[in-house]
């Protein structure tokens, strides 16, 4: 069992592996960061081609993340995996409510998703702020609606659910809007894991 | 914007898409569910080749699990992943070591990683419960050191760390060793969410 053990070179190695799977793509020094955490979180060097960042995305994410703006997100997984001390130096914190009594009633009453139900719950505190949604596209939807309907503006929109229902549709409609800057995959891949390497990959870089 | 906003309804057509994908693998019911979840929890059916289930693994997990014993995870985000009000009905609970401050400053002293150090504090522990690793190879490689070297032997694991660096390597290991049922899968791919979603899918067959 011989292995590294040192999480800086692991983590060095790891980069190198990934390097040259983002040749050709065309990529800024910011989004190569942004890439590589992405395929470093899923394994999975199938991510290169369908990784969609909106030109502006970054830089209006990290301006959000230095004004100590909030990141809200659709489940715990993604507040887990958030580095919350690095964006408490600035003053942001990450919410979630999918486990909020509220949310779980109202979700159960309207007959939707409490994922979906707990972003309509955030209404106006979206704007400005950063949404990360890593599980449901049913939260996806209800934000893009929001941005629409009720000219809810995020600065930036992490939207990386997963899964075989809505996920690819929730996920296209966002890279269709032309209000917020986004950071998405296409396809049904996705996940937790991944949208909170995205946060990670912008807050690391600050 | 036309969706599906009925979680029930969501997962039922989920299964449904994925079930062709599972064709001519030969599994029993119980691992028809562990391969579902993970694919739904990866929205990625090139899961299905590449996954390991011990002919042993879910029987033994299960009996843990209905004896009330714990389940040890690398990293926060597996614990988050777990249904943890679903183990509890039986009396377990979801462990968590990564950010102990006895476990950082051992890892520091050491030179290993965090998730490595967690693994060697739980020690004794880990005999007859489940451990489920979701995010680091050098996790896994120490509780198979533990296995081997100081016969402490789980009832099963879960191991599926994700990565260009030892997680393939790790992973090869755990399939190889004859002491403790495991499910794994092949490769580099893996994460918290596809660990979470093989414990989960257990959990909801009890």
């Amino acid at each position: 069992m011989d292995f590294m053990t040192d999480p800086m070179e692991i983590e060095r190695r790891s980069m190198e592996i990934i390097k040259p799977h983002l040749a050709g793509l065309d990529l800024g020094e910011a989004e190569v960061k942004v890439y590589s955490r992405i395929i470093h979180a899923a394994g999975d060097v199938e991510y290169a081609p369908i990784i969609r960042i909106h030109p502006h995305a970054i830089a209006a994410a990290q301006e959000a993340m230095r004004k100590g703006r909030n990141i809200y997100t659709d489940v715990e997984m993604v507040r887990t995996g958030i580095n919350k001390k690095k964006l408490a130096v600035f003053g942001g914190e990450v919410k979630c409510l999918i486990a909020d009594d509220k949310v779980a009633a109202m979700a159960k009453a309207e007959g939707i998703t409490r994922s979906m139900a707990a972003m309509r719950t955030f209404g106006k505190e979206l704007d400005g702020s950063i949404v990360a949604i890593g599980n449901a596209p049913t939260a996806l939807f209800e934000v893009l609606r929001m941005v629409e309907e009720e000219n809810i503006l995020p600065a930036a929109i992490v939207g990386i659910p997963v899964g075989f229902v809505g996920a690819a549709d929730s996920k296209e409609l966002l890279a269709k809007n032309t209000k917020v800057p986004y950071i998405t995959v296409e396809g049904t891949k996705g996940g937790s894991p991944i949208a909170a390497a995205a946060i990670n990959a912008m807050l690391y870089l600050l």
